[in-house]
């Protein structure tokens, strides 16, 4: 099976030993992004993956080329133009420190100044048997906004499934209204055959009505079942996050044929950043093996716990690790 | 408001990776002091902050100097003098593990060495609205006392409210009796507004009979009223240190109208050292801004808890993240 | 003596021990800019010095601030606003291998979307003795350049000599003809005590004709002379850089009282960004000392000899370290 | 007190960070074995300590020795030969995520290839008072295995008391049939005063038959008693590891004069690696001084629980901290 | 053009900072081998790469597959079998001291113990239009031999030229007779199109005569004209390396259509390995652009020069870089 | 041969890349001090080498010994007490930038605090061939000094060959008048065999006095001779060192027989510390083994040579090395 994925590369910022900006002047960086985080995954477990993607003309450009290629990415449908990538500081938290994410400007990016026509989007599609889109492009500008419409209606076109983030955060649409940018989500979701997301893009977004005295769960299954109906999705999917007793953990939900819950697992949190991406993969990995969804689930919600247990954003996992947790077989040493 | 410390600036060499000494040749510096640790966390908070020190006059002094400033520290009552400056190896703990502090000789230090003479003090106590100082400036020499005492002084003729902190570690005392050390501390406690301490430094310093068949609280509350009536002290304040189960905790007191005790939060433990100073600082802070009692123990006292989280002995916590922790709002992730 | 530049600042990403961007994930940073890298080398020398400029209001804009201070520059008029910094990578060379820098987008950043109105422009010019100013923000945008030429106008006005930097990159002006670019210098030229540049920034920008067919340096001097008639500046200087054996060297020339021109001196390239600020930072120094031009022009060589040999692109020379180049007294080593 | 150890010398490569070896170009770098581990620890604790082994000759064979020597061990009995040295790579765990060791090829080692007679085994046995096998060169090769028995055999005719540590790893075994190894295990089981074991080891390759249906103690208890009147040895010792609710414990059991257990104690994992080494030498050095069995087994077990929480394979403990865990006066910051 | 290379991955240790084994526990890692080496230069000039190599199955192995892939070359060809890579540790010199090398077991490698029917010599010849063999694969053992000349025997058959490189180690050889290695080479020099070597390759090995008495350029001249006339090799090239007045100097020589040589140039030793590699890439680069011969030379000697300014064995040099030096328009700093 | 050196141990600290102070967090350190860098380098060289010193008993002293025995140098005859090592740090140059050397306080260091009868003088001098001291334990304190004294009366009581290093620093002699200082030298001078120091050691210290219009050469020669007829010591060596066309040489004196100069060789300074006693060293072990003068001069000197290569101030070299750059065969690349 072949995926590919439509999203943005950027350059991530980290200072080391849990050190904050003020600190240190030394720093990791990562190659990241929503598509780069779950192709490499989905590359780990032995997928064939593309990125269709535009990064800078010079040295900074090929150097996310050249990771990019190191995740087992291929890198054949990437533009190389302008000069820009979008970047952010990740100073790392601890215990009750939390995570503090600065983003740099990633509208001047290379990605975001891509023209549409640039992408050979029929031909990619015809390659690759799943597409991902992540919803921060209707976000961006309206560059990105057409190249994923383009992309949603080709893979429709060519009856490939479509798989889509929400990713929402209002925050990055400084430029328009919540209406524009729901008529942009409206038009991508009818294409859709699987969503990443949760209830806050089902209510705020999309404007579903849930009981809110309801339990959350019955909310949630409620929201989805009224978007369900109204966009011919054929699976929801999504995290919830618990803290208790000074104990994080995390459980999967997913509406496909039923609604169901995975097991909550307890999480131990090394980076907490990229963990929805593993998620998405073990989800994507999961249908596309056709495995019952009650396996989808645990192995997604494994895939995710793992994830949180890996240094920078991207989920390097393997089948292996991810079954053997899945299944309470995890050791400690392995030698 | 303006706050002035005087006390000791110090060199702390911190192994990475929670190695032994024994282990690597690599190290990581960080310039530190109760005062410096207290005015960098209060120049965070937006008060104006000034260090009264002496420092090496060479490239060592320098580079203090500099990250001083960095810190949000006003610079312009340090002294240059001497070559030296006390340094100390931190070998971090973990888990059960403890965190091995060994210091180098500081009694040769710039700062010991230092004409009481050379500081501006009557200038600076005028400049600032709050006087800080470090009760180890007690210990070391026949200077750091005399320079202690005519800024307590000072502060007393000018009106600016004294703080004081105890730190009181026999350890360091070699040359008197304990009788000449509790002189020395009498001295300036009859000058002080509010005083940082323990029981101990009631009871062992300053001879003060409890009842050992109490509760801890009981003693504590026991003590401090009886310190009241013989200082004319305003505030005494401290904390209490919790280890159950495997895991740490932590909670403030307070007697100024009354004796209080903040709640009891655990604890994450990245660097052991410097929560102390966190600890004044939101005292500090509180009493500064009139807040009620309750409100400064909690500030006070999830200050140190964050203090916990960050490397190093300097709390570069912020108003918005301890507020946050607080009011239980603390995120895990911050975009 | 006190001075005020206003300038943008910059964060530098540089590779450790001269790899390439391909050949590693660290990097060290380090917050740079003319103005930053001016200021800090005559806060060494002993001036006062204040910055003008805008940074962003998250946690790289403070930390930025924080080195700022760490380099001895006030902080009191840096504005917060905006998320953005411009930003750079340095791949270091190594003999016959160039120094490569890959610039990200600029434009985005805190200080080019600034507006002129938000800097306390009358107040910060009475503050000091001396205003700089980076001819970059001449090219950058309107309202950087607005910024520049109100500021200078207020020099004038309260008879503040002004240093102004041609710093002139025909490829950072995208969006106007050359002719616009060169109105804007010549207004702010008209307006200046002393300017740095070098010969094709008279010869392509300001169109000053010189005989090609003279020898370099008497081409040199010939456009100067027809420079200084038509702007009324009362001295013109800068570097010339040689290459020959396989050796590197560098020569200062000014033209106040009359055209001179420096010793030539040999060059360590350990770094080989910032030694044109270190030029521009001794002849300031010197001429804010009133000493004769020929010793101008040898300290400030030897300044931007020394600063090659400093990692980064800030002159982190003393007073002492460069006389004793000048004087031939340089050690191989002090104790 | 005397001890020698023979056993392997190997280089272990570690990312920094928690990273997995796909993530950095970065290592450190540590000279263990489980020789190396247990003499290191005993040489902590004050005992004379000498290695018998071969390293390469060349540079990393004299960094080797090097290090050996800094961890406080006699390299006098050191051979230089060869110029390959047996070296793993460790990805460490992170909560629930393994530490992952891959090794690479040792049986090129210049201590596999070592002639048998290359080592002056009698003298060595003559100087020290306990000699200690690791039984990794049973498996390795003819060469390591005839040393182990000339050794061993030694032991005997000279007196001194035979600490052998099973280290069965049936992976290391590809040349021969099981049924080859357990008559090699057996020449030296016979010799032996002390065997460091599991309850595995008695039952798979001893073939030692126990009731599955007992709790696991009973079986473990049943096993050695079978073992030690087949095999004459004094003592047996080994741990059990428990995980539950998250949290990983030890605890250790011996049958020397009966059959005990020791407390189960909670362990903090910072390395995954080298504490069932630390438990072997707190048994040897309580042997050693004679203390009583269940002291020798609280020390044991409380040195391998801190020998967790040291960064690398080799247990840096000393006599004071294991103490102060054992005896519950553990601090969280000694200054 | 497309270009295949056979050859042994390797992995390559190195000290930070100039330090010895003896003086730091940190190294970094590369991927690299005459093959990796050579690609990856090409892959940099625009060629398509593949590799021919069998790795280790295991986390190792993996992360040498993904660095070759970041080094743009395609692994689809790359076989993972056993557990072993060949490893080197460089301990980096200065000025007079010398790079010291220090080998571990390589014939335990996954390459060496990989079986000659494992590769898919057929196919991988037909996808590429040229072919390169490394000497080293002669001397290591049977299988590697036995693949060697397999993979010789398919470029011909299918009319793909062969270039192959001498690189002659007789310390690599220890099971055989001269006699027995110079009968291989002989097999694959007369399938070869083109050869790398140098002089003592010709007489040590092949035992061509040549008349000492000449001058050295005479003797070499004379050596290849005896080489191509026997083996019909259409070109024989290689370097000749110069110290003087304390500095090194390195030329390239040609004898294809006429013995040429190259100008000599000054060489900058950042790292002292793997020029040799970056010259016959130059050389490959030349010869399949159809260059003058004299522009083949210079810009193979300007490669391997700038080969030598660049940390690692890897020469990431691009086509700009090599021709701005060749033809003297190298700058010292590039924005 | 044996060798026993009295010195005391100093922490040096080194930032990283060229790096100033004030440019980083981050240091590397190293155990040095003259005893340490000659023994440690005569270890190399195979002799058997003690070390006569005070270190403090925590665990930064228990570092140091681990560090000594690292370079191979007996331990047994450290003393351990007291709490403090003197240090500094080093901001290494590069070009024209010199190396600049911070001390911190070693007055009061283990060292220079240890009573002069802790030290088994009289068993350490017995073990031993050869007795070396260096003159700063002349002036550091009264203990110092007399513990040099007496070990050299010993060392002449059992005719072992006393090596006296000057060393002489007048700004470590801040108590006592220059007459007072040259009365301790002088008691030490007659009692020892070879003298290691310069002209001005001969001129300011002991007020010999030269014809200053003589060759500078001829001055010393004629210092020297009236040195030696004075205090009757057999060998007097030191180096020259010289500056010119930007290029740093090295050369060696000694009067034994006659006076020699060593040839002049080009000197590449990677770290500016340690050579002198690098040369001291060669000297030892050329008079050791009765070497003629001749050679141990070009022996010492390319010893000194080498050690400038190295980073630290140990000399990290070996006899192979030493004699390849002696002889003219050294190499870029050792394989």
């Amino acid at each position: 099976m072949k995926v590919l994925s439509y999203g943005e590369v950027n350059l991530r910022f980290t200072p080391p030993d849990y050190q904050l900006l003020a600190q240190t002047n030394q720093l990791t960086y990562q190659i990241t992004g929503t598509g780069v985080n779950l192709l490499t995954n989905l590359s780990n477990f032995g997928m064939e993956t593309t990125l269709l993607t535009t990064l800078p003309d010079n040295n900074v450009g090929k150097m996310a080329a050249a990771n990019i290629r190191k995740y087992g990415i291929q890198d054949h449908h990437i533009q190389f133009n302008g000069n820009h990538m979008g970047s952010y500081f990740v100073e790392l938290g601890y215990g009750v420190r939390p995570t503090v994410v600065t983003y740099q400007n990633r509208l001047a990016s290379a990605f975001c100044q891509a023209n549409p026509a640039s992408y050979p989007i029929e031909e990619a599609v015809k390659e690759n048997d799943i597409i991902h889109i992540c919803g921060i492009s209707l976000l961006l500008n309206e560059r990105t906004r057409e190249t994923a419409l383009k992309l949603a209606a080709c893979a429709n076109e060519f009856g490939k499934p479509l798989y889509f983030d929400f990713n929402y955060r209002p925050s990055l649409n400084t430029e328009h209204s919540k209406a524009f940018i729901k008529e942009q989500y409206e038009k991508i979701l009818s294409l859709a055959h699987t969503v990443f997301g949760g209830i806050r893009d089902l209510t705020e977004l999309l404007d579903i009505e849930v009981n809110e005295e309801l339990p959350y769960l019955e909310q949630l299954q409620m929201g989805i079942a009224t978007f369900k109906q109204k966009y011919h999705v054929k699976n929801y999917v999504g995290t919830n996050r618990g803290f208790e007793n000074h104990e994080h953990s995390l459980a999967g939900f997913m509406d496909g044929e039923s609604f169901k819950v995975s097991s909550t697992m307890p999480v131990d949190l090394l980076d907490r950043i990229g963990a929805g991406d593993a998620y998405a993969a073990g989800i994507i990995f999961g249908l596309a093996n056709n495995w019952p969804e009650e396996r989808i689930l645990e192995f997604a919600v494994s895939n995710a716990v793992l994830a949180h247990t890996i240094t920078g954003d991207v989920p390097h996992t393997t089948l292996e690790e991810v079954e053997a947790l899945m299944e309470g077989r995890q050791q400690s040493l392995i030698r």
